[in-house]
């Protein structure tokens, strides 16, 4: 998907709303457990009941590849299912891949040519070469970790370098000879809002995938607050707060409301910082 | 797998020998194809032919994903054959990952208690809770990267830090909090073998998985000299340069010699070094 295609839909859906799909089998309603496949059951329903309020979908790796070969194949009708009726949704593979070149090729074909996804996001830690196989599929974006919303992002990402700068900074000001706007993007937790002021100070107009709003306690207004651009700029993520919101037959409507505030709460902020009207 | 059972299987083998199953479809003898699971008939000769002179075989799972299901498929197979077959190998799940906390227990799941490996590649900018679910299942392992061997290492992993260390180095030490030398390796690429004098001062005892002799670039004989430890501590991976020695009906038996030739070098170093005798 480009960029410009990207900010359309925004537009359009008065959403920046990143619906995840965590799908883990012990948190979805046991209703779904006589399906042959429950988790592709789950997130059709979830995608269905969702999609007009969400501009991206976001399945994490982790919670197909822990299914082994039944997961895998969970994801890919997952996939199948978005791109054949939702063709305007962002697919974005929460993978955190990241190797050397040769391998990082492979990961890149794995998300990129063989399932279609729009992004994959990457670990910067290995470095350049690392992260570029994923640059070189069109229209295709990285999504790089900057600064994460857990308490282990105090570990390293935080620490001064002797250009005075933190190292999740220096992750973004080194990236930006690898790809520009139209390529990347970042990940930066809403458990940190203020810091997307500085951030924005180094990258004015790149996207940002936005996790850690809801469950892990960010707030939506603070992100705009610091975040947002000319084009919106933002891409939040919810995942528990939506999908696993009621475990009752009902969960697709339940989940349909929990959107719904949310794409209500997100069109205020878009109107207030006059992107749409 | 309990370290003292790794050093034990080290002095019987006299080999710290770890076989990379980087197995790539489209680098493999080309008359594997008939079958129908070319990549498992691959692994099978290749572990059957160098499984006595290695003690660690090493699947990097890009490999295996980037074909989908049957890459999966695949790779369980091979999983379950090293595991039935020769159930003193060391298996490492080279798929360097890690996310927040609920997340990187899946992963956890996925390797050890659904396919049974020994061990995982985990990188470390996500932090501490990113790390620890891995810790959380007996006799398996965490190989934490700290020096990667790519180009790409130095843009993040050399950055000097206010404590006069450098990423890497911090990396290792702060990690140490987590866990001790009896669950987490360190990767350290042996493209920088004289490194190894400095990490062996801030861990004497750990293991360190050495990617990058052969194809990389490192030597044998310089990785010996400043990293093995009074135990070894050293496992180095061979991926390319044995497994692809040759492409035609008989790479099997070519493997063979390939690994009997590394096996046979590293039988000197470790007697050199008063391991064995």
């Amino acid at each position: 998907m480009k960029r410009t295609e990207l900010i359309e839909n925004i537009k359009r859906k008065k959403s920046f709303l990143c619906v995840g799909l965590d799908s883990e089998l012990s948190k979805i309603p046991q209703h779904l457990l006589k399906f042959e496949d429950p988790i592709f059951e789950f997130n059709k329903e979830i995608i269905d009941a969702t999609q007009q309020f969400a501009i991206s979908f976001k399945p994490n790796l982790a919670f197909y590849e822990s299914l082994g070969v039944k997961g895998i194949l969970s994801l890919e009708k997952t996939v199948d299912y978005i791109k054949k009726n939702y063709p305007d949704i962002f697919l974005i593979a929460d993978a955190k891949r990241g190797d050397i070149g040769n391998t990082s090729k492979m990961y890149a074909e794995a998300f990129f040519k063989n399932m279609n996804f729009d992004a994959v996001t990457v670990a910067p830690y290995m470095g350049s070469d690392s992260v570029t196989p994923f640059l070189k599929f069109e229209n295709k974006w990285v999504i790089l970790l900057a600064l994460t919303s857990n308490d282990g992002a105090f570990d390293f990402q935080y620490i001064q370098t002797p250009s005075n700068e933190k190292i999740f900074e220096t992750v973004i000001k080194t990236s930006q000879t690898w790809a520009d706007e139209n390529k990347m993007m970042y990940v930066v937790g809403a458990t940190k809002a203020n810091m997307l002021a500085d951030i924005r100070k180094i990258i004015p107009n790149h996207f940002l995938l936005v996790p850690g709003v809801g469950a892990q306690g960010g707030s939506l207004a603070e992100v705009a607050k610091y975040g947002m651009n000319k084009d919106c700029g933002l891409i939040v993520n919810s995942s528990r707060a939506i999908i696993f919101a009621d475990s009752s037959e009902n969960f697709a409507n339940v989940a349909h409301e929990k959107a719904k505030e949310v794409q209500l709460e997100m069109e205020k902020l878009l109107i207030n910082h006059n992107i749409i009207s």
